[in-house]
């Protein structure tokens, strides 16, 4: 189903977007503030495509911000970094891009592709290839599928391009990139991979735009009916609430281009009550009272507690009042071939099984009908 | 004048490029050692062709190995690291190039541009950009006279390619390939700047090939009459001996892609008499007894004092006989554009000032005779 972007939809995506970063994927109120710029100075919709009605031979390129999230709240995108970089990519191929991907749909990372479509007058596809945020590269559904890395570009905020030009596996595309980031400032734009039509359709997990649109509409619409806004985003994302009470104690570092930490939560009414949840940019493992009951992929997302606004890693501190969400994976990210490279062993958790939450979050509750809102 | 590098050549210049490369550019051995082995697999000479015959719109590329000394030696060159970069560039650039340019003189990136040439068929121009060698790519006279760094390319040992399509500085080159290089495992093949054949005429250092390979005839002669090597060597290139003794002292770092440093030599007959020189790949000042004799951008060397043999900084050892060189950096590195670049300050040495050693190291006296070698 083709729709359109407009103002009225910035605030429901970012929030929806927030939810599926897991605490990844970029700042979203930075993100919000800048689409609706966008969408005010084009004083035009932005284009959402369904995947199925690309040409097989389409040429296509997924586009997100590549960084630590706790790096981009301080050092702002210039805004030109994904522009320039699809441009030369484009050039460098002789090839005009007919549409873009959303890279993840997490955090702003969801919304980038957004005002990069506005800006170059593409269509942006409703779905993505993580189906919320990684924090590594190679960790999406393009590279597991094996569609190559190269060509690749990147793009800095001072308007300089580096193409990777031949690369040989998705783990080294993600080192010289990291790396590359980590030089230009802590953060990036990264254009990355070029697909056919053909390749999109096979691998994408559909519709996640739309469902970052939906998870954002139950969160307002869950504030204007002054009900538990944790509660209602778990139905409409086929998952539950893992926890809820205050953030005690928090350990987090930027180092090797990531945002890395760990924190605790206390339970409002019994202090020895706890979840424990480590983080690498996004939320990894939880555990309640030393026990597992949440890992990667499956989403594990904080909300404030008075609202259902998502925190991202970046906006953690000692003493907010959280909900903590856990959200089973899409089906695409629990193949074999998938869990090993973003099941918890690809993270260094030697030990940690996956015990996947049930079902698919895409096949949660209907959103509330637009006449609630 | 055109010359060809034959089989008998390659010794003279692994040795004269280690005079000129102040310690750095690359283990003259091992680079001596691909050559010879490229040269007998090609069965034919490597063509030197003089710079004044480029046609002014030919399209020409320098080429040199990135990466310290120290890396250099333990991690050997996959060997296509640079042959793969100006393919790749090439076809970017949909332009065939016509002539190799040597990046730097000094050390084995002197030999590493023969290779290359005669892998690609292609000459390589008798001049380099250097006249020696420096850590920092943005350390050469196509830079300081404002030639553009991108495009350039960047090769790895795995076969990968890196393409900077815009780059808006060299030091922000520098930083990005740097850093690269780094993740690259420590070494890599640079390929950078692109230019015409105007360009090169009019910012090249002129004839550091055939000075590389008259200081080689000169050290190999003086093994074969016993003079001293030192003394033949620094007449021949117009410089003097600083010092004689024994490395006492030496500390040596890899870091952030340098091998940093500092040793201590002291006198064979006294040893309050001493001198300290510090190196960042390649020796960068010199003092004596406390007092500063010699500084970047003129040239200080270490021979063997036995054989006059070269040493590089990855090769220092406690114990060392050595003779110090002192050498007057070419003309065109002592401007003040380029003292800006080269000069003391640009290494940090903030309070040291430059006092040259008079003349150019080209202007030394005449090589040995062919016959009396």
């Amino acid at each position: 189903m083709a729709w359109d972007v407009t103002l009225d939809d910035v605030e429901a995506i970012a929030i929806g977007a927030g939810v599926l970063g897991t605490g990844g994927g970029g700042n979203t109120y930075l993100g919000r503030v800048r689409l609706a710029r966008e969408l005010r100075l084009h004083n035009a919709p932005c284009h959402i495509i369904d995947v199925d009605n690309l040409p097989d031979n389409a040429v296509i390129c997924a586009v997100s911000g590549m960084g630590a999230p706790t790096v981009g709240i301080e050092k702002l995108a210039s805004g030109n970094e994904l522009e320039n970089a699809v441009r030369r990519l484009s050039e460098y191929l002789h090839a005009p891009i007919e549409a873009l991907i959303i890279g993840e749909i997490g955090g702003s990372n969801a919304i980038e592709p957004l005002i990069t479509g506005l800006r170059l007058g593409l269509p942006v596809v409703d779905g993505d290839a993580m189906g919320r945020a990684f924090p590594e590269l190679q960790m999406d559904t393009f590279s597991i599928g094996g569609v190559s890395p190269s060509p690749m570009a990147l793009g800095d905020a001072h308007g300089n391009v580096v193409i990777f030009d031949h690369i040989d596996t998705p783990l080294r595309a993600e080192e010289y990139a990291r790396n590359l980031t980590i030089e230009m400032g802590g953060s990036s734009g990264l254009v990355m991979p070029m697909m056919t039509g053909k390749q999109v359709k096979q691998f994408i997990i559909r519709g996640t735009l739309s469902l970052a649109h939906k998870l954002g509409q139950v969160v307002l619409s869950s504030r204007r009916r002054a009900i538990d806004p944790a509660e209602a985003v778990a139905a409409a994302a086929n998952g539950r609430v893992l926890f809820t009470g205050k953030i005690v104690d928090l350990y987090r570092r930027t180092t090797k281009g990531f945002a890395r930490g760990y924190m605790k939560i206390t339970s409002f009414s019994d202090d020895s009550d706890h979840m424990e949840i480590e983080f690498q940019n996004e939320n990894l493992i939880a555990r309640h009272n030393g026990s597992l009951v949440c890992t990667v992929p499956d989403l594990i997302t904080l909300l404030l507690f008075e609202d259902g606004e998502p925190i991202g890693t970046e906006s953690l501190r000692y003493g907010l009042r959280v909900s903590v969400l856990g959200m089973p994976a899409p089906e695409e990210l629990k193949t074999d071939a998938a869990l090993e490279v973003v099941g918890p062993t690809a993270f260094g958790y030697e030990d940690v099984p996956f015990k996947p939450l049930p079902g698919d979050l895409r096949a949660g509750s209907s959103p509330v009908p637009m006449h609630h809102l």
